[in-house]
């Protein structure tokens, strides 16, 4: 199994240092990774930010990549969530192009997969939907024949389910 | 105005090519920003992601990094949404540290907020919550009495309303 690539989902407590995201995608780069989604805000601690990477690798390459992360001394903790008990979420807004005539149906199709219509323009609609990757995907997917006129996806976050004190030692050694 | 230093929303459409993340990420670091929040995910053009980035400076200072970040040859289209009509959404997903007594009072606190519990621990909840940055801020603000665990936000995404069709000029010149 450790020889198969898959994507893995890293969460990073990081310092706000200036520069701190310039030395973690370097880092990134370096061994060859590519980031497929990335998201960056405020956390529990002011003055640190938490980072979800989602990345394809082997399981050794991504532990390697872990120890290099914590040579860095911005970096807190990191945590591999990909076989751990998570909740992952994400968020996407999808204009999508829609005659008036259509609207209705387009509008049910959201409903179906708990999305909200934040936006009407003449001709377009603008969905805000969230929740596990694929059933974005799954959205995107059934609505494509309308046109997808522009989409922007959040990235990722995930958080281990329980509580973070039954699980200190995922903390820098 | 134009020396006010404010917060300004950006987004970036660029090209997946190896690296893309550091070369803007230093870009940022070399003009002085300090990034707030950053997403990172796939857009409507297969090979191509869309990055939304807060940063804060002058009105000056954000435009001529635009103009630097067009430099890079992955970067197809900048555009500033601070003072366009755009929809604006962040998700989040807070452990919060609850007695199982109090469990209804933080269900109903989420519930106003629109928030989804997504889990529940013997002694925590996690709450998932999208919306924009300040309704989020001010559920925080709300339910910090009991004590947050465990915090994760994607940073914001932006989208101008109305079609892009309608907007071309924003395109790289």
């Amino acid at each position: 199994m450790n020889g198969t690539s898959r994507s893995h989902t890293l969460v990073a407590m990081v310092a706000d240092h200036p520069g701190v995201l310039t030395r973690v995608a370097s880092m990134f780069r370096r061994r060859g990774f590519n980031i497929a989604s990335l998201a960056v805000g405020n956390c529990e601690e002011p003055g640190y930010s938490r980072m979800t990477i989602e990345v394809r690798g082997t399981d050794d390459e991504v532990k390697q990549f872990e120890k290099q992360l914590y040579k860095l001394v911005e970096v807190i903790t990191v945590r591999d969530l990909t076989d751990v008990s998570a909740v992952q979420t994400e968020t996407a807004l999808v204009r999508v192009r829609v005659s008036a005539a259509d609207r209705p149906v387009l509008a049910d199709i959201a409903g179906i997969f708990h999305g909200e219509i934040v936006d009407v323009g003449r001709d377009t609609m603008i969905v805000q939907i969230t929740g596990v990757s694929e059933t974005i995907d799954r959205f995107l997917d059934v609505i494509a024949e309308y046109g997808i006129d522009e989409l922007t996806r959040t990235g990722v976050v995930a958080m281990a389910r329980g509580s973070k004190a039954a699980r200190n030692g995922s903390a820098r050694g």
